[in-house]
């Protein structure tokens, strides 16, 4: 790109290291910001810059929180005995979108990945077993995705869980409701034959 | 979107008001400078309060500039005589993209478009009438799009540099370079064919 002025090309560069942003998206975005009133442009480095500098991380858990502690492990209404461990807080909004679970979480930060330098000492599996240990949870559920990754993290965590004596489940795998057989991918379907449920 | 975190869902609602920005990839986004060093989240802040605070447009053609004089307008090495009219600064980028052109430009700041309450008194018609009168240039080159609003505006454009005399020229229409024929749409063709060029 061949621009015109440097205030433009540095704030092009800057917003295309965001991801999935490529040069051409990040002028559009630079250029309506331009268009736009100043308080636009304010509002939303104010965001961000008090987003990057204030955020907390939960205790207990490791969601994203605005204090120490997150509204979910601080509900009266939540099931305190359930731990549902996931991989970051994504995951966390997908299965509160949901509305099935009542439990709370545990953020676990990442998956194992020999390959990208991803041991166990970098994610938070530690933490969940004293929590386990110190609570006396009655259940953990692993909702890792079904990846080589995920799996042996969850493989990982089973174990460590195994000396405490917990309840460790692991999320259902199966054809998605409304999929169509015949476009489902063969592991999937195999597997959904060999983990097949009562039809009572 | 379910948040646990006031600032996360702030951040999040401001990004995704960014155009071609849904909350999901703003929720990426977000999470990506979150994992990033502050210094990112800061540079990228920074840029974008710096340009949009201190932009200034060129005064002679309107092209987005850090000074009060653009550095195309301002080049020695440019035909002074040649100006070409386009919508905005990313039709002049992606003309000087092209190497192929030496003259000046004047940005018109949008097409005229009675639907959208665009009329000549908000475009910068009337700067480029006074500039070519001013200047004593010898062509004006219209560069801008083949669609209804673009030749609305071209048409206005060329009534009014009339009273001027200067010579007013269009960039070619006709199938793109590496373009198959049958695929061109039929108008694109239609026209190609009806303004063909010698093949000498």
């Amino acid at each position: 790109m061949v621009f015109s002025s440097k205030l433009l090309e540095t704030a092009v560069n800057e917003v295309s290291r965001l991801p999935g942003i490529g040069r051409k998206s990040a002028l559009r975005m630079v250029l309506h910001l331009l268009r736009q009133p100043v308080s636009d442009t304010f509002n939303l480095t104010e965001a961000l810059t008090k987003l990057r500098n204030d955020i907390k991380y939960c205790r207990t858990c490791f969601n994203i929180s605005d204090d120490d502690k997150c509204s979910i492990c601080t509900s009266m209404r939540r099931d305190q005995g359930m731990i549902c461990a996931v991989e970051d807080l994504r995951d966390v909004m997908a299965i509160e979108k949901t509305s099935q679970y009542n439990g709370l979480y545990h953020v676990i930060g990442g998956l194992i990945s020999p390959i990208d330098g991803i041991g166990p000492s970098d994610l938070n599996v530690e933490s969940l077993i004293t929590r386990v240990r110190n609570t006396g949870a009655d259940e953990v559920i692993l909702a890792l995705s079904p990846t080589m990754e995920g799996d042996t993290t969850a493989l990982y965590i089973r174990k460590r869980l195994k000396e405490t004596g917990v309840k460790v489940t692991t999320i259902s795998r199966g054809i998605p409701i409304g999929g169509e057989l015949e476009y489902a991918d063969e592991i999937t379907l195999g597997r959904s034959i060999l983990t097949r449920i009562s039809a009572d």
